[in-house]
């Protein structure tokens, strides 16, 4: 039988835009947090425009159903895992590239569009879209202001937050909010545009996003180090900060990435080494030859074992491939659980170590691949699942690593988000009272509370979960 | 006779801490907007901790008494103006660097300390707090944080909230939120800092700072240009952009400031010159070079009547000068109502051009200074306030100009604020839905609407303007 809200949305929308075969529906209900709790959507809508999504939430409104919004679904944090009984609300349609502005440095975009279609569109301008997480080839812009993404290029560029100048956002009760502006500066109001980033599609559906852009990176020099020991990679990253070098990518790997990444590639890696750094500036010409040589200069003096350094493009890539082959490399020995910590830049070598001791303590390989220059690590528990007790231990490794990262003054998240597998983790890690703030913007926002629901955080009342059934008539 | 609030506060604080005598509690009822509606403290209270801070907002709730948070009183919007009835809140006793990391390139710092004098505290590290306003030798981080202040520096080094790793806020019912984190990236939960920064006061009472630095710049190269059309330096600015140029300054002049100055410096200025740019790298050694020798060519192109490089920072200074005294060289012209206008960067010739057409069609000096780089101008209208006709009409030409900069997609304030004086031009800015949103959010942090009430915006209700003799019992 169809609901009546499901008929209301296929008049609006047309039969197309709303599918609710569960064989169909199935392949959205899920991204890239494999173990992440996920629902059943009742119904999956692919809007085509700021209008259609209007008609959605209002619809949502009237009927009381809950709304998931969600991108291409390489989240890796559960944020847009279905939620029983409520319309996933897929963006991937509005994929438009609506302005490329050189003259203010800036483009407009629909949020369906992938990240690495706008960085083409705007490289014919000489400009460059910086943050680049490593899904960048497949995961949309939406996706990367809901969970406010990072990458390799945060050391010098930042995340997204900083590169967003405007969006317009659907509300939850259909009103569609244009805020921010076109100018580099401004201050009029409340910087709501900064609120909406990052709150994974809790507060609103992002529905056109205006992007600062930088001008093109320069060709770049690429550096590659091993240690035998973690301190002496700490001590590189503390003297990076210290000195004032600002590379434009500064990567670690430990030993099991390192072995992992070497049995994939055959790529003759030092598999005795402790940790490896992978290093690139792009500052261009002689400037960009001196910071690396500054760098390779720091990695001598902390005792590396080896110390490579190049300024031909495709030998960089070649180093730089070693590092995005972690992930990979990992999974071949098994399911793998990503963390996401991110620790002051200083606490780097506590981190590393600490990893070590969970793994040792659980009895678990533990690879650590991470964004040294920034300080966010990604340790990655690899078990077997079919094995019970492997399982139950790398869920306890997995939180183990939360609390060393805020045992060392970290974040549970530094880059991936909250989303559905670390709710309990966000409210200790940010306390009642701001958890306490977040319910009352929330509350609002979004008095129904029909926007993800029970993702990032717990709402106060008993509207927390709705039981949707009910709500729904079903 | 004392109402019983200010009882309790002498009771909590000391009687040293609250002062009530009209003739110093006047001294603390203006910032530097000289034209700003300003009302009368019942008191002016200066807290020396946190839980100082905590105990006036309790008493605050209990008896309904509105506070006016404010640190030295640099602001150029009337956004610390006072409230009849209300506390002032002097923040200028929390003064304290906490403490300097260069491990983790940050500073943790009370909201009374003045900009300088953080400024002062890391340089000998090496290190580096961007932003600059004109004020920077006497306003205060938490005015600089309550407005987002930004500077010279912003076309490289972009606006306080970029700074803004983590606050303490102590809410209006008195609870004290800690918020944000230590790490340079981080994704848990709503983005709060970045909410508070240029809520001016609104929102909370910011108590504690953790501030992020940057290595600190090199040995500045300067250059000094001037052109017979503003259209030439519109050309300019657009040629810098797109070239993808990054100078650490780029400030413009018009002709009614060039004029100014060098009837008051004496500085054989180029008094025919309709726009005088002022540029500076602080990219170090050949780069900074070659940076500056880049942006001469392009004035050149662009038509410059004269250009002038230094690598000498002594001379670089003098040039500097010029710009800076812009703002004293006008107010030997007259009382001076200072707008602030931020348009896209493709728009400024226009907008000088629209501001000498308002000068001409209300029969007003206007001189505009601003910050080329990121399109923040400043048009200043020069009267004679004992004249009625001028001062009517110098009101008339500041909402010319507001209307001028959005007419060209621009933003009503760049970096001063709203404060007290553009809220009807932010209801217009904004629109009705971001209205709204504003609103809600106010209420849902500050449902008696105690901070720092009128300023920013109008909330929807009747306690709007909360009829303070009635709240208090006087």
């Amino acid at each position: 039988m169809t609901t009546s809200w499901v008929t209301e949305l296929r008049a609006a929308l047309g039969a197309d835009s709303v599918l609710t075969d569960p064989d169909v529906t199935a392949g959205y209900a899920r991204d890239q947090a494999m173990l992440a709790p996920a629902g059943t959507p009742a119904a999956v809508v692919l809007p085509r425009t700021t209008e259609d999504v209007v008609a959605v939430m209002q619809v949502a409104t009237r009927h009381g159903v809950p709304v998931v919004p969600r991108g291409a679904g390489s989240g890796l944090a559960g944020s847009s895992n279905a939620v029983d009984g409520a319309i996933t609300l897929v963006m991937t349609r509005m994929d438009a590239v609506l302005e490329v502005s050189p003259a203010d440095r800036l483009a407009v975009v629909q949020p369906g569009v992938v990240n690495k279609h706008l960085r083409d569109a705007v490289a014919g301008y000489g400009l460059f879209y910086p943050p680049d997480p490593s899904s960048y080839d497949w995961c949309t812009i939406g996706g990367n202001l809901s969970t406010n993404s990072g990458g390799l290029c945060c050391v010098k560029y930042g995340v997204t937050t900083d590169y967003v100048m405007a969006l317009e956002v659907v509300l939850a009760d259909g009103r569609v909010l244009r805020t921010g502006r076109r100018t580099v500066k401004g201050v009029a109001g409340y910087d709501l545009p900064r609120l909406f980033v990052g709150s994974e599609g809790t507060l609103g559906v992002i529905t056109e996003a205006t992007l600062a852009l930088r001008p093109a990176p320069k060709r770049p020099v690429t550096l590659a180090a091993s240690f035998a020991t973690t301190a002496q990679t700490g001590q590189v990253v503390e003297r990076v900060v210290t000195s004032g070098l600002v590379p434009s990518l500064l990567e670690v790997m430990d030993n099991t990435c390192i072995c992992a990444v070497d049995a994939l590639l055959k790529a003759d890696l030092d598999r005795s080494a402790h940790a490896l750094l992978v290093a690139q500036s792009d500052s261009g010409g002689t400037v960009a030859v001196e910071e690396i040589e500054a760098l390779a200069q720091l990695c001598r003096e902390a005792g590396a074992e080896f110390v490579h350094t190049t300024d031909d493009p495709a030998e960089g890539d070649l180093l730089l491939q070693a590092r995005r082959m972690a992930l990979p490399a990992l999974e071949l020995l098994g399911t793998t659980l990503i963390d996401d910590v991110a620790v002051p830049r200083s606490r780097i070598a506590a981190f590393l170590d600490g990893c070590d001791a969970v793994a040792a303590a659980r009895g678990l390989t533990i690879g650590v691949v991470g964004h040294a220059g920034d300080g966010n690590m990604h340790p990655t528990v690899c078990f077997d699942p079919a094995d019970a007790g492997q399982r139950e231990r790398a869920y306890a490794a997995f939180d183990d690593i939360c609390e060393l990262g805020l045992s060392l003054g970290g974040t549970i998240t530094g880059e991936h988000g909250v989303g559905a597998i670390k709710v309990d983790w966000l409210e200790r890690e940010i306390g009642p009272v701001a958890l306490d703030v977040h319910r009352a913007i929330k509350d609002a926002l979004d008095p129904m509370g029909l926007l993800n629901p029970g993702k990032v955080f717990r709402r106060a009342s008993v509207r927390d979960l709705p039981a949707v059934a009910e709500l729904t008539g079903r």
